[in-house]
């Protein structure tokens, strides 16, 4: 499915304008031979392909009627709300996870790491379903699923069994979600997960909104899980809430020892949650990756799931303005999230596969301010979306 | 400038589909004579035109090279950019209003209080710039000028007696700026811009950043001589960031108050400022209103100035996601800016002014969710936009 092309008068990440060659899928630095396709760019600033790091796929309500959000304010709320409206809806992970992979993928949003809800009342029908769209989808989206055990793990007998059925039906990656708050018991929920990973050889990806102190103290617990399965670079924090509301030095503790662990943080940006430091934590030395978490659902009503929208949010957010800000929210939401999600040969370089997308910018910095459309797809070589425009052969989405 | 025109198929604030019909500039209940203009809304729902209370036409950079902003972390070093930008970009301040204003027009913004800044180094020219634009838009969009001491105004002697000849020359608003932290003298600075207004019968609207208690305090001399001067209904506190960051029972007081006195609370919902209490404040009975704030300045390099977006941002920053909570939001940036900058005749009804966007939408809090553009804009009859497109006799822009 690769073609060999020329991508003539291009910006590699706002820079200087040059020609890129992608043979075989990858980028090469030799000369291509004539009569090799070629694109003008125009000028155009190339960006690897975005990295969608945390969503929810199976949730989105996109093409469906309008749902009137009567939620409570709890989590707990939302989750009862999420779980009535899978029922009553008859939301279908399968086709709803395809239409939110369509709508994002004229961005550029090239690959994307979904949790998956597992639980005892729709047992692994949702991984199931994403396992359906991942192959809809392979070589144009690449997609990685968490068995996410949204409604609970311990508290939900059974689902720590579903689980383990659901890596072995396709999920990736093992989820997990508030060991003390929802959970009600932070080392044995965090042991299980841990020692589900450790069995089957998949990264950890949890949910960690606790707050404060509480939220401190599991971050610990899953610091000292990681250090004592060897499992560095495989393991993600996402949200992490309370890094963003302890004092600086305990902050900084936290800080490093994630760091020397090669603890991955994702961060939305959300603006009523707290703001992680995006500065501190890069600077030590912290994979920071970001994510879209729920697109039009029960959970929230809105998102685009653009990427370079969630630059400017993370930048935003974070009180930042200046052009290497807004730069550094790039990063987050290219080789970041590449280096989170354990992506391979990811970026611009002779010998990282293929994918970029084109943005019509002066600046890397107006792409996060203005965020244009009409950008153009390349997956491999292939051009999957011209000028804002879905390549027509792409696959059929009901 | 007005024409008769029936709206049909139409649903005022999301509500059931009817006719709508305006004569002479303004919704009647009187049946249509046959032959009045007509168009078809399709379903679509009708806004009053959006209400942009609080932003910066002077400043916008919208259409020039891209602004590499290295601009330092403070307020200050901001002020300090903006001016030198000002100097060295040759900022055309009658030509870049006209551009925001042209920006905004299709989202459905119709009435816009701007603040204009009055230094010692460009006296009134950026007020004299946006009499011109407000000239060359009369009857389409509303202009209203706040003569704005961003640099300080006891702080830079001349400032005030500049102030004054600003407002001869046709600026309609006293502004003001953080009386303690900028201009160093709270008393003096609200003593002088209170003399200011009362003595030419204006409306005040003060930009108050300052934080905490120090905030509290300064606007506690806000509502005293608001009180003293009985200006109740004529004063605007924008951003008011304290009324975030107070505790509860020292918040509640000092709402209380603002409601008494019948002083407005304008706020952006920026996602990197303290989130003002938006439920509270409108339960209590303040009036709030919102606004863009810059766009696509020194200052922020981003910002579309589409105040549905806005009533999202909003919603967002205040952790809402409920369907009556996004209701309340657009309520915001309609009825509680018009409330705020002191609109007469504004909204649906039969006897207000014919002024109305038309989005495609479901419901209010999807339009508020997603945000649709290709609206319809109309103003006294008159169709500016339509689909997203302007029409061809609006004011020529360079």
């Amino acid at each position: 499915m690769t073609t060999d092309l020329i991508i003539r008068n291009v910006r590699p990440l706002g820079g200087a304008p040059t020609d890129l060659f992608i043979r075989d899928g990858r980028f090469v630095e030799a000369a291509a031979p004539k009569g090799t396709d070629a694109i003008d760019a125009g000028g155009q600033i190339a960006l690897p392909g975005l990295v969608e790091a945390h969503t929810h796929l199976d949730k989105t309500l996109i093409g469906t009627d309008w749902y009137r959000n009567e939620v409570g304010p709890t989590r707990n709320d939302r989750i009862l709300a999420d779980r009535r409206a899978k029922r009553e809806l008859g939301i279908d992970a399968r086709r709803q996870s395809a239409r939110q992979i369509m709508q994002t993928l004229p961005f550029g949003v090239t690959h994307i790491r979904t949790h998956v809800d597992v639980d005892t009342e729709i047992g692994i029908a949702n991984v199931q379903g994403l396992v359906a769209t991942r192959a809809a989808f392979a070589g144009l989206v690449d997609v990685q699923i968490v068995a996410f055990p949204q409604s609970g793990m311990l508290v939900r007998p059974g689902t720590l069994a579903l689980m383990e059925e659901a890596l072995k039906a396709g999920a990736d990656i093992v989820g997990g979600i508030d060991p003390a708050s929802i959970d009600r018991d932070p080392v044995r929920h965090l042991d299980a997960i841990f020692a589900l990973a450790d069995r089957h050889s998949k990264p950890i990806d949890i949910h960690l909104h606790e707050p404060g102190e509480l939220g401190a103290f599991c971050l610990e617990l899953i610091i000292e899980r990681t250090r004592a399965l060897g499992l560095q670079g495989r393991v993600m924090a996402s949200h992490a809430y309370c890094l963003g509301t302890l004092d600086a030095k305990r902050q900084g503790t936290l800080i490093d020892a994630l760091a020397t662990e090669n603890i991955a943080v994702m961060t939305v940006g959300s603006p009523s949650a707290p703001a992680l430091p995006l500065k501190l934590l890069r600077q030590s030395g912290v994979i920071v990756a970001s994510g879209s978490d729920g697109i039009q659902g029960t959970w929230e009503p809105w998102g685009s799931g653009d990427m370079l929208e969630r630059a400017k949010f993370l930048a935003q957010r974070n009180g930042m303005t200046a052009d290497a800000d807004l730069e550094a929210a790039v990063e987050v939401c290219t080789f970041g999230g590449a280096s989170g999600i354990e992506l391979h040969d990811y970026g611009l370089a002779p010998g990282c596969h293929g994918d970029l997308v084109l943005v019509a910018a002066q600046t890397l910095a107006e792409a996060v301010a203005l965020t244009p459309h009409e950008r153009t797809v390349i997956r491999g070589g292939r051009i999957l979306v011209r000028n804002g425009q879905l390549s027509e052969d792409l696959p059929h989405v009901d």
